[in-house]
């Protein structure tokens, strides 16, 4: 049971599932924690928090659970300046997109794992700030819970059961199999979205470019509108994996350019048939 | 004026661009060439032409316009067999996605260029098929006309007219332009999504893969829901353009692959921001 949350981020990640909680029927305390106090002021009058800190000891004593919902190369600097307050008993989870650098963070930082549930909501808009969350955003969407070998069961269930409490489905997976499915699932197509758009942005005529674009590009480069800090952080700590998947990329297109160069006809026919069929039996 | 309208292909693109003209209230004659008599009658049942013909010559006999919006592979077969049935002021127009291939097609096929109106409607959904078309599909969509040195400005004017008659804005393009422009903005990221796509598909663990594919995900493979036949003939058709800016594409993913390499943190964030800009200025 949590009797106080504190929350370590109420952008749209942390504050959508403190507005999840609460129009779940949420009985605790939900604290907010961070340094600006014009942001948390703005939390509470949105209902987002009860009240905040700016004291790291102050914000978590006494909780039974702190997330933090921060940047990813915050971080470690918010795990350092929490750890002395904490509680033994103190569930220690995050929202991060990649698991394997916040482990090795805590397992540098904490005195115990026990208490760690690394988490990842699968779930976001290209909005953020303390105005962008919403109660709706996780339900029915996965969250992905990365606990390590230490991890008491009874952790689990908790984060389990406050992301099922915002309408969330959760799953369990390994540490570094998560870093490596969501490498290309979601990295990758960011990395290919990002670039395209860099690429054309740098062309001469980019501005007749960007005024022919048709609805298909508008789609596909969505994800280029999304926070160039997170991305730059998701690709510094899930660097080696990203690396691997965008290597293989290289070899796939290389493989399609390879078939355009030779007009084969029956070879792109097949790509593209191939393609078209795993997209309309999974989306 | 357009007294009597020979539309060669009653899909998504001939038929949305007939049913536009109808509600707009053209009040001309339009007649479907087409080797399936069962597609024609039913493009009659929708209101699509007033009736049919499977014989050229008579299909195009008295015609002062000939629409071809049938699969770019087919388009040189059926300018060949509907050329010696053309009256001399016949306008030619087509709906291709490439137009280098059509003006080599006819200029090798017609007497003279003088009514060819190449022309591209940036336009389309991942539907086809006679049972595809809409009246709306063009409202505020462009349509790009690629006229050749031969050709009469007064036929040019009339294919305007048409598309402005069915809510489309024209513009005119050099035809070399137009390809190089398109294989940047449609052709490049329907590779990209097909690419991605397929080389996931073929991954041992795909179904865990697709299985935590977020919306972003999503939104960024829709292009590779495309039709794989069209697609396949527009790599043929642009072919030089496409591997040009393929080519330069694989520079750019090997700078961003370079920056995560080094974990560059600021040349991330730079190239991030400025795709993100880009987006957001123009989409």
């Amino acid at each position: 049971m949590i009797r106080r949350l504190c929350l370590v981020g109420t952008g749209l990640i942390g504050g959508s599932l403190a507005l999840a909680l609460r129009a779940a029927g949420f009985k605790g305390e939900i604290v907010g924690y961070g340094r600006s106090e014009d942001h948390l002021r703005r939390a509470v009058e949105r209902g987002i928090i009860d009240g905040y800190q700016t004291d790291a000891a102050k914000a978590v004593a006494g909780c039974d659970l702190v997330l933090l919902a921060v940047p990813m190369g915050a971080m470690r600097a918010v795990l350092r300046s929490l750890a002395p307050g904490l509680d033994d008993n103190c569930i220690v989870t995050d929202a991060g997109s990649v698991k394997g650098d916040f482990v090795a963070a805590a397992r540098e930082i904490l005195p115990s794992l026990k208490r760690l549930v690394p988490g990842h909501p699968i779930a976001g808009t290209e909005q953020s700030g303390v105005e962008a969350g919403f109660a709706e955003l996780y339900r029915n969407r996965r969250v992905i819970l990365t606990p390590v070998a230490e991890t008491d069961a009874d952790a689990v269930d908790t984060v389990r059961w406050m992301w099922e409490q915002a309408g969330a489905e959760v799953e369990l997976l390994d540490v570094r199999h998560h870093d490596r499915l969501l490498a290309a699932t979601s990295h990758l197509p960011h990395m290919l979205a990002f670039g395209l758009v860099d690429a054309l942005a740098r062309r001469q005529e980019s501005e007749e470019i960007f005024r022919y674009a048709a609805g298909g590009f508008r789609d596909f480069t969505r994800i280029a509108s999304s926070d160039p800090v997170m991305w730059r952080d998701i690709c510094i700590s899930n660097r080696e994996a990203l690396l691997d998947v965008m290597h293989s990329y290289k070899d796939d297109l290389a493989l399609l350019t390879r078939l355009i160069r030779d007009a084969d006809g029956d070879g792109l026919l097949e790509l593209f048939s191939r393609a078209k069929r795993a997209r309309d039996s999974h989306c």
